[in-house]
């Protein structure tokens, strides 16, 4: 059994606590130490991916308090305990089975009879197919044209990831002839976003998914009812053009609204949820079912490797301690990230959820205060874009903010031009790799306001090209950081609280049922 | 004459200090406290905008300090200095004339022999007036067909200002038979940024506006060759289909490539570049000339309440004076920009880099480290999507993050439905403030899983609706809140010497000058 303690009761963290600003990023990454550390401190990912950490202020001695910690916090027992459906989110008392719905890493894991593995392949079983017969012109608009377009409606979880997926994907499935519909998303509560979107589309040609676990996401059902409008006042018939993607006991299961529905179930939280039918459906009509089985397949590589127990196999759990020495022991409260790509657009926002939401907590599973910070403040975009924004603050601010990079060598689309004796792409990866030395080592200057003091610790993943496999293993090692993470601070990183008394209060706004400050403020706006 | 003095060396400041954690905001916005502070603490702002800060950690005493801090900062007789032209910009030695661009503030500002003042409305006229020969048919393209895209090429400023703003106003003009032209961008360096955007377009009738002051930034000028490379292997004449927006001295005004050149000069930085024509351009362009005008009317109308000496009817002063108190004396190092409106997708990104570059400083005007924490991180998504994401942090992690809530009371599109008795403009309206009684009460619960602190303090833009008037004084607020903020701490807002730095070492990896880490880690890139 594994036992759940918190991190500030660990021996290796009190070492760990000992070890602050122990190493001169600076100093370590100047000279031959530097070429040393670029060239031993990797851990290979899957898919082609390298997690590279020379820029962090880590060494050996910091690495291995680090080794020790994942043992003491029996990091990997505890993913383990998650793969072989322990209930481990206990908050809601539920397994966390979004690893299982893209391959098996250990037991079978049963429900009831019912084998979770076997359903969730057979629900995006049948939603490949059903792509493959509106790919095919099988399924069709009441006119018996094809469908050109599909429309997620959906939020949170059901809405960051798989845009950031499709957005990651398009250009490249494009590129290579597996491009099928364009894809559209709608999640907004304002009128504005339904309006603007439905304005976009040909509706008697798009086919929309409508997308909510509980079958009660206000925004969703609310914009569910929109689309319907507009169907109707456009004299199309809803059950021909909407799907549902929910689990098998929310109301949207029960009624006949619906051309098809592909259920999902309680244990894949929103943020996970890319993995099961809330991104399988949206993603196998927009590109073909077997370009997300290839998704699935990379994340499903990715996860094996979180199962090794040696920290310099684990990509992941490497990354997720490192995270917890900056956070807890240099106090840094920030982590940007930085994808040297263009296709990753969204995918800092996806990240920013999965990972403020998880561990964005103040309890450990047992609902007991912790007395240590937890989740960092995520953010970022692309570079180099970035770099004409908010670096400034970065290189030069009065707070270290960690860095995460990520960069390709090869772009997706494949059309270049020598441009001044480089190509684009050569550019982009040469400001990649600048970056982390600028952030990492500074450069003094005898006028102060163009001295740069380093010292910024960064690590960088990098890779070949953006493909389904090698964002699907992006996927993974971001998702297994954050739990690893999770597991050290002895938290639940698989509920979310605290968008309850929001909800709460909203609902009573509408009502009428307010006093005090929220009456007076609902009467400004006119509510 | 002003004084530049640190902020540690204000008599008020160490007042304000001795001011830390005065207000328990859970209590003053309980009951009829939080009704007396929504009512009286608002500042009307221009365009029927209104700076509510009733949930802000602020009281009667604070804000007389704050006053105090005002005066004796000379905050406003700072900001006469720039507008009647002082070389404020110390270290670049330039004068700062965003706000001239917009509209006349003081004494008449003169550069040599030129009336700078004439020369951004002559500038802005010339471009109005292209525009419309472009939207008459007068300017055409080789075959005499008509120009149906605008396709901007810059970065950073010249980028996610007018794109911000673009995206703010297209549903808008729309609605209102404003849309002349669908406007794109290109920024990154990233050969995959310019290609899909091209693929997305009928390069035929595409005009094409590249922008960089200086005439030198790289990804700028990569991106200008990447596009005339695409128009000739398209059999296009690239000196048809391009514009320049540049300074009169840099490289690209001598050229005779340009379909037409639109100056703009030295004055103006890239994150305030908006109003210039830098904006005026590609905005003229999409919305046509008078829309742009309005945009600028209400920034300056806004600008003029900045001239205020007394808080309470300066609301960027105030603004600016509240996020000095919640960085300086409460510690917060972040700050979250939330739109309750889908038209600001990306407002929130413009305000990072405008407030990150101008702040993200550690030393004052003249050069010397201060020893006080400068600008903060900005980030922020559009709600009620942010409810669904990251908010979890907010509301119940361990780190307090400010928040700035903006809202409308009206939809651009206005097109809605009653469902389930509200509209969604209702709901929208309804979730902004909860979320502000959510935040700054908490609400106990005996499960402290489900348990909210509250004491999160945030300040309320609200207003009728997003138009071309009500965003220009939106955005003079924020950028009037960062230079009070800059002037506050001492620093030159208006430079940005932390770009450096990465800029060199790419060129010299490029050029494979590079020893050490960065040829290591160039040649894992493959250059």
């Amino acid at each position: 059994m594994v036992s759940w303690k918190n991190l500030d009761t660990l021996k290796s963290y009190e070492k760990l606590v000992a070890l602050k600003d122990h190493v001169d990023i600076k100093e370590a990454m100047a000279g031959d130490s530097g070429v040393e550390r670029v060239k031993k401190y990797n851990v290979p990912m899957a898919e082609g991916l390298v997690y590279n950490y020379a820029a962090k202020q880590v060494d050996d001695e910091v690495l291995a308090v680090l080794a020790e910690l994942a043992e003491e916090a029996q990091l990997v027992e505890k993913f383990q305990e998650v793969y072989n459906g322990a209930v481990v989110n206990t908050g809601e008392k539920r397994m966390v089975l979004h690893h299982l719905a893209r391959g098996q890493l250990g037991n079978a894991v049963k429900d009831g009879d019912v084998d979770k593995r076997d359903f969730y392949a057979g629900v995006q079983k049948r939603a490949n197919e059903f792509a493959a017969k509106v790919h095919a012109g099988e399924i069709v608009n009441e006119k018996g044209e094809s469908f050109t377009t599909i429309v997620q409606i959906g939020i949170g979880g059901s809405d960051l990831g798989p845009r950031a997926l499709y957005l990651a994907l398009q250009d490249w499935a494009k590129k290579n002839g597996k491009f099928k519909m364009e894809a559209k998303f709608i999640s907004n509560v304002d009128p504005d976003d339904a309006s603007a979107v439905l304005n976009s589309c040909d509706l008697s040609r798009s086919l929309f998914v409508v997308v909510s676990k509980s079958g009660t996401t206000l925004e969703t059902l609310t914009n569910e009812t929109f689309v319907k409008n507009a169907l109707v006042d456009a004299g199309l018939d809803p059950k021909k053009h909407m799907l549902a993607v929910t689990s098998e006991t929310s109301p949207m299961a029960q009624g006949t609204d619906y051309l098809d529905a592909f259920f999902m179930d309680d244990y894949i939280g929103g943020r996970f949820s890319s993995s099961s039918a809330v991104g399988g459906v949206v993603l196998a009509l927009a590109f073909g079912g077997e370009i997300f089985d290839e998704i699935m397949a990379g994340a499903h590589e990715e996860d094996k490797l979180a199962m090794n127990k040696n920290i310099f196999e684990n990509p992941a759990m490497l990354d997720a301690l490192i995270g917890v020495y900056e956070r807890n022991v240099q106090g840094y409260s920030n982590t940007a990230v930085l994808p040297y790509s263009q296709a990753l657009i969204r995918f800092p926002a996806h990240l920013q959820q999965l990972d403020m939401e998880s561990n964005g907590k103040s309890v450990n599973r047992f609902g007991e205060r912790v007395n240590y910070v937890t989740g960092p403040i995520i953010f970022g975009e692309p570079g180099t874009n970035g770099q004409h924004s908010f670096y400034q603050l970065l290189h030069q601010g009065k707070t270290i903010v960690p860095l995460q990079f990520i960069g390709y060598r090869e772009s997706q689309i494949e059309n270049d031009y020598v441009i001044k004796g480089s190509t684009s792409q050569a550019k982009l990866c040469a400001n990649v790799v600048a970056q982390i030395m600028a952030f990492a080592c500074g450069r003094d200057n005898e006028n102060p306001n163009k001295s740069f003091d380093g010292g910024r610790p960064s690590s960088f993943i990098h890779g070949d090209k953006v493909t389904p496999r090698s964002l699907g293993a992006l996927l993974s090692h971001f998702e297994n950081k954050v739990m690893f993470q999770g597991f050290t601070w002895n938290i639940n990183s698989f509920d979310q609280e605290g968008v309850q008394l929001g909800k709460i209060l909203a609902t009573a706004v509408l009502a009428g049922e307010t006093d005090g400050a929220l009456k007076a403020l609902s009467e400004i706006m006119g509510i």
